[in-house]
C-alpha cells in the first residue's frame, strides 16, 4: 500500500503562522519526513517556520529536477511507493497551481496514489475572494508577454473576453516589473472596466482595492515595486450571459 | 473610521475544523457580532459548529437579499459605517468567489471599506491543486448548459481552448446531475484529454483522480450521485504557448 502525497500550501512571505495553516495542515507537516520541493533552501527555511519537531538537516528533501520525465518522476515518488507519506512543498502559496509540482502530481496519479490537497494560502484565491469581482466565470493567465505592444494587445483581448463572457481575468508580473505594469494597466485598459490590484496578500503590507480605470486615474499609483501583486479585471457592459442557476440549494461545493 | 469586512470561508460539507480553518481564522469569526450571509439557518449552523462564544441568535445575521441595488448594499454595509467589523459567509467553500457575495465586496471598494479576506476551504483551488493539471492557465466556467447538444458543443469549445492555451478548464454540476456530467464527458471529450474528477474535498468521501478519457472508459465509474464534485479537463498536444520566466527567484505569490 502506497503512501499518501500531501500538497503543502506554503507562505505568501512572512506572515502569521497562525492566519495561513489549519492546525490539522501543521500536524500533517510535522509527521513528514519525506518532501518534494521546488526550492531546498526555502523549503528548510519553512519547515524550520512550521517548527517542525525533527532536525530538518534529517529530513529527505528533494529538490524537482530541471528534467521532469517519467523516470524521473518515479524517483521522487519512490519513498511513496515505499510506504511512505510525502509532503510537496512549493515557494509560496499553494503546491502545483502554475508551478513544476502539477508534474508529480499527475504521474502519482498515474501510479494509483493517494494525493490529498491540503488548506491553506494562495495569492490568486484571496485576491479573487477580495476583489469583488463576480463574474460568470474567472480565469488566471499568468505572465503576459513582456513586450509594450504585445502586452498591450494581450490586455485588449483579456478586455474584449472578459466583456463578452462576463469572465474576471487574473494575471501577474514579476514584482519589480509592477509598477510598470500598472501603468500600462491604465493606459491601454476602457475607462469602465474594473480593475482590482490585491497586493502582498496575508502579509502586514497587505493592500487591495477595487477601482474603475477611470478612477484609478484620479489617485496616487500605489506602491507596488518589487512587492508580490494579483491583478484582476472585469469589463463590464457586454451582452449579458444567461443566468446560473443557484447553487446553494444543492451545496455544491466552491 | 470604519470596520473591516472579513471574508469568511465555510465548510465544505461536514468536515473537521481543524483541517480547514487557520486559529486566526476562527478566532476572528469568534470576535465578530456582524455577519452578511447567502442563508441564514446554514450560517447559525456554521457559527455554531465554529463554537461562536455568544448565543446565535443575539448575533446580526443578515441574509443577502435578492435585490442588490446601490441602497440595499449600503445597507448591509451599515454596521460597517458605523465602525463594526462584519464577516461575510457564504454556503460553502471562499465568499465572493462564485456567489452573490461579491457585489458586497465590490461597494465596500466603492465606500472605502478595508476588505480582509481569510484562509480557508475552497474545491476549485484544492481540486486545481490535487489535479495535477498544470497549464499556462486555468479557467473556472460555473455550470454548463443543461441541454445536450448544447453542453456536447459547450465541452468541445472548452476542449479546443484547453488545447489551443493550455488552459486547464474547471466547472461543476448540481450534485444530483453528477453521473450524467461524467457520462456525457466520456462519450464527448477526446480520447487523449485528462479529465480530473474531484469528489467532497475535504470531507471523509475525498476521492480525486485524473485519468485520460480513454483511461477512464476503462474503469468502473465513480459514484458521483449527489455528491458535491468539481471536474477539470486539459487537453494536450497544442502548439506549446512560449515558456513563462520562472516566477520563484522573484517570490511572486501564487
Amino acid at each position: 500500500m502506497s503512501g499518501t502525497l500531501y500538497l503543502l500550501p506554503s507562505a505568501l512571505g512572512a506572515a502569521d503562522s497562525a492566519l495561513l495553516h489549519p492546525p490539522e495542515a501543521i500536524a500533517i507537516t510535522h509527521r513528514l519526513q519525506h518532501f518534494i520541493v521546488e526550492n531546498a533552501k526555502s523549503a528548510r527555511a519553512e519547515l524550520k517556520r512550521l517548527a517542525h519537531p525533527d532536525p530538518i538537516q534529517s529530513l529527505a528533501i528533494v529538490e524537482l529536477p530541471q528534467r521532469l520525465d517519467s523516470q524521473a518522476l518515479d524517483g521522487l515518488l519512490a519513498p511513496l511507493f515505499a510506504g511512505n507519506d510525502v509532503g510537496v512543498l512549493s515557494e509560496a502559496g499553494a503546491p502545483a497551481v502554475a508551478d513544476p509540482g502539477a508534474l508529480v502530481v499527475r504521474r502519482a496519479h498515474e501510479r494509483g496514489v493517494r494525493v490529498m490537497p491540503i488548506v491553506g494560502p494562495s495569492s490568486l484565491l484571496l485576491g479573487l475572494m477580495a476583489s469583488g469581482l463576480n463574474g460568470q466565470s474567472f480565469a488566471f493567465h499568468g505572465y503576459l508577454p513582456i513586450k509594450d505592444a504585445e502586452r498591450i494587445q494581450a490586455l485588449r483581448n483579456l478586455e474584449q473576453e472578459s466583456r463578452r463572457f462576463q469572465r474576471t481575468q487574473l494575471f501577474i508580473e514579476t514584482p519589480y516589473r509592477n509598477q510598470g505594469m500598472f501603468a500600462t494597466l491604465l493606459a491601454a485598459l476602457s475607462a469602465d472596466t474594473l480593475l482590482c490590484v490585491a497586493r502582498e496578500l496575508t502579509c502586514s503590507g497587505e493592500w487591495i482595492r477595487t477601482h474603475r480605470i477611470a478612477d484609478w486615474k484620479k489617485q496616487t499609483p500605489p506602491d507596488l515595486e518589487r512587492r508580490p501583486t494579483v491583478f484582476l479585471i472585469l469589463a463590464e457592459g457586454g451582452k449579458p450571459a444567461p443566468r446560473q442557476p443557484n447553487p446553494n440549494r444543492f451545496q455544491v461545493q466552491r
